[in-house]
């Protein structure tokens, strides 16, 4: 196991009701004048918004609000965020909805105490500092909930690229799992998707001896196994929804990715396509994980192997153990296609006709030097045949 | 699931050579005068209590020293401690050892500011205020690295109870795996024990539907069956102890634990004997579990065969579940006991007179009312014929 530092200081309100909390937590968390940042109609609709302002009111913190974060979160919503923010002086800011809303008030967030343009960030400057974020978390799926971590697509380009740091870690989310029972059952799936590749890009490591952490990440994939088929047959099983959420967290703080080289080959090549095709990342990922898989598997069959056996009850074939390997990678396909996610570039709505423009973008695109480097390293050439798997 | 806070704002710093980061560390959270706690010979003669205080020197951050903790620690030095720190207006402690020292500067730290008696904590008052606390710790065992908890025995009586707080979860903990290979392989089987009875009573639980928190649970009890014969086969195996360590904080901080009842009899009816006999916590758990589980089985026969099951690979008896619950509890006695954890009260050195006594002190004393409720509600006559099952 390698040596490592992990600090989550997230706290955690988890269950019914719990976004009556907001303010006093605001409070908790030295928050006196705030930006609620949302996306689009659900959160409005639903009543949560209003629900939430309440809480802010009942607790006499003065806020502002600034709607419109789309999926794929944009640039230009940032920079429109970052103004505003100074002209407010405001001092915390607070996230209501899914990933794509925290990670857009992470860079607001960071960028609002930056003198420089907030992009830096999305091309390799470590994040330092950044006003206080908390959230309401209305899809299992990001894990940006209590993670460092926030995507962002510049409009210039559509480049979709990722920033890190502690200080955008949340100080507190609020996770209440009856707010997610009114998403779509594809919506739903694609935060399965997300989630289980935040997993997979942990388990594929060249790190030795990491038995707890692998063991960990088997738990979280074999809940999402098990919980996800009951959610998609019933939208409104509370206590699936409670399962899938705690295991989003979970899979993505990093306690169970510690000590070990990850991958994130998945995530860069799914960028290009969310980014192209502005579908989302999570169906992205169930077309792209399948493909990355079987380009790589040869680096590594016993990792494949075991997870095969492990979370995918394939029986060992000690004679010839790349069967093995090939029959979990063929379970994940037919467990991301069970809940409704597609399976090719075709379902997704990508084009045969743009994948070297895709693999060059994803090798080169935002200061890259040509090879994408996790598990194993890909050329543009690499790339360009992970993407043919897809068709 | 129930609804839950989860709040576990510990930094943790882990690998080789980290306990040279104990001064910059305290810096970091706010420590100006330090109290160094520690137990007896091996942190002396290791040469490590030598570097954390070089470590704090490095950073001009003046201290005091009390060693002295016993294992099962005792009132009588938390007083002492509390003296000192008055007297030399310590801001700080860092207890450098096991859980034993740990525990003690909890107390320590949660009695410096508190003006009553450090026990009424210990009656179940809850902890609200204490000193920051940090950690080097010396063995993976008790978790309280990483959590709210620490257990004292008071010499009237010799009591042994625990109290719990946010304010006595340590700011930071030092976790470097080579510090425990000094261990004894008994000292090494101890720990394991604790750890895997942290997994138990958390598994055992009258919550339904709790699929990710059971999968984590499973996932760290097989990390520990894994891990476990390798390090007592070779005390050196620098992996195998980092992947118990990293095991033994996550079992205990509660991300395993969050949402659902949890048991603790275990813990309750081995306290009596450690406090009685000083024997190790963890070999008293060895040799209590089995009696428990077999005793309170009966509860809830398909908990006890999913464990089986899933970690123990018992193939379930569908006509007879009791079977495979009874023979996952088989495998657990001989887990331990392959490990070199006594099986019985003889191994143990306790004795078949005193069941009465530990009975009533475990159902009657600290306030108790006769009862020890968790995943069944027991009575004395049931802690008495739970003793007689370890005979």
């Amino acid at each position: 196991m390698n040596n490592f530092e992990f600090y989550a200081p997230t706290y955690f309100a988890f269950g019914k009701d719990q976004e009556e909390k907001a303010g006093s937590l605001i409070k908790r968390f030295g928050g006196h004048k705030v930006l609620i940042h949302y996306g689009g109609g659900s959160v409005v609709r639903s009543g949560l918004l209003e629900r939430v302002k309440k809480s802010l009111e009942t607790e006499d913190i003065p806020y502002v609000e600034l709607g419109g974060v789309l999926p794929n979160p944009r640039s230009g919503l940032v920079y429109e965020g970052i103004k505003l923010c100074r002209k407010e002086q405001i001092d915390f800011i607070l996230a209501v909805g899914g990933g794509s809303t925290i990670d857009s008030a992470k860079a607001i967030a960071a960028g609002t105490i930056y003198d420089g343009d907030f992009w830096d960030f999305y091309e390799g400057k470590r994040i330092e500092q950044a006003l206080p974020i908390g959230t309401v978390l209305t899809i299992a799926a990001a894990g940006s909930e209590g993670s460092p971590d926030s995507v962002i697509t510049k409009e210039e380009g559509m480049l979709k690229r990722g920033a890190s740091g502690d200080a955008i870690r949340p100080k507190f989310s609020i996770l209440n799992p009856a707010l997610t029972q009114t998403l779509s059952r594809y919506q739903t799936a694609c935060g399965i998707s997300d989630i289980v590749a935040h997993l997979y890009e942990r388990y594929l490591t060249n790190t030795k001896e990491v038995e707890v952490t692998d063991r960990l990440i088997e738990a979280l994939i074999m809940t999402m196994v098990y919980e996800g088929p009951r959610v998609i047959e019933d939208p409104n099983n509370y206590e699936a929804r409670a399962n899938i959420m705690w295991a989003g967290m979970m899979a993505h703080n990093n306690c169970c990715g510690v000590g070990r080289s990850q991958d994130w080959t998945s995530h860069g090549i799914e960028h290009e396509l969310s980014a192209e095709y502005d579908c989302a990342h999570g169906a992205g990922l169930a077309v792209v994980m399948p493909a990355v898989f079987t380009y790589t598997m040869s680096h590594d069959i016993a990792r494949f192997a075991q997870i095969a056996v492990r979370v995918w009850n394939i029986p060992m074939n000690e004679a010839e153990p790349e069967q093995t390997a090939k029959a979990g990678i063929e379970a994940l396909r037919q467990f991301l296609v069970s809940i409704g996610m597609p399976r090719n570039f075709e379902e997704l709505g990508a084009k045969k006709e743009d994948i070297p423009k895709l693999a060059h973008t994803a090798c080169y695109g935002g200061g890259g030097d040509g090879f994408m480097r996790g598990f194993t390293t890909l050329s543009k050439e690499d790339v360009e045949h992970i993407y043919e798997l897809m068709l």
